[in-house]
């Protein structure tokens, strides 16, 4: 398999991902999280398929296509450490959806952040809301309590998504 | 449509010229040269479907993942407009296969390119060669005399991609 191959293969696994994810919160309120921005191309996504949605971005800096770039009340801007801790203590139990796709080149580092941000998705998520995250850190049993693993779509492939449901407290 | 969603239509079509390109040119002997390595996705795609063929890169500068750069004597490194004459004198007439992937987030610069090269790779293909472009300056009609314009495959929107194959000499 090319790289152009494997490259097209996790671009669609993505895209069954946020259709998925979209689908499971159509009928729950609460505005959604996109923790890493990127190209910007999955904050499009989300935001097509979950038109009149609140989508809240969290990044470091914005390196976005200018179409895919959120409005500047709904992008907080700085390290996920800071920001994500803050977004919990804003909107504790809100959140119906949370995306984070964080992978970069580093994994131990992607896996460390993953670790640290747990406890602020925890807080995020609304009973019930949904976690959709690309890190192996986030592989059922590593998750914080709380987390309940669910199904991937079909045709992703096991450990290139994961996906959780909040516990009702 | 998503970007998500656009992004992934583009790289099919781009897997399904590459895929018909290679089966073109199965029984045509002669080197394939790729313009514009970018992150070398399609490099590898070309390198795995065509097995054993010489390719020859064209571009500014390395910007590829490691996996996916060509061997030092197969790099032709410099501006197109010096290296493509170059090559076209050192290899007249026994390209197999040329894939441009030229696209800039400059229009009007990609389409001068284009049409700056032509020369070149009228130059490069032997009689049958194939070329493949993304660039509309490659429309027919557009085209030098020289190359005939051939069918898309299957999928691929008209304007995606170019198709063309040199007449005989």
């Amino acid at each position: 398999m090319s790289r152009l191959d494997s490259f097209i293969r996790r671009l669609e696994a993505q895209r069954a991902c946020l259709d998925r994810a979209a689908a499971l919160v159509a009928g729950l309120p609460g505005p959604v999280f996109e923790f890493g921005l990127g190209n910007g191309r999955s904050y499009d996504h989300l935001r097509e398929r979950l038109p009149g949605r609140d989508i809240y971005v969290l990044d470091r800096h914005i390196a976005a296509h200018p179409a895919c770039i959120p409005p500047a009340d709904r992008l907080l801007l700085g390290d996920f450490r800071d920001t994500a801790p803050a977004a919990a203590r804003r909107f504790a139990g809100q959140a119906a959806l949370i995306h984070a796709d964080l992978g970069s080149g580093d994994e131990a580092a992607s896996r460390a952040l993953t670790v640290a941000l747990q406890p602020a998705w925890l807080g995020l998520l609304r009973d019930g809301g949904i976690l959709v995250c690309d890190q192996p850190a986030a592989a059922p049993g590593l998750m914080a309590p709380g987390l309940a693993a669910i199904e991937l779509p079909t045709g992703v492939a096991p450990g290139r998504y994961f996906f959780f449901r909040r516990d009702r407290r």
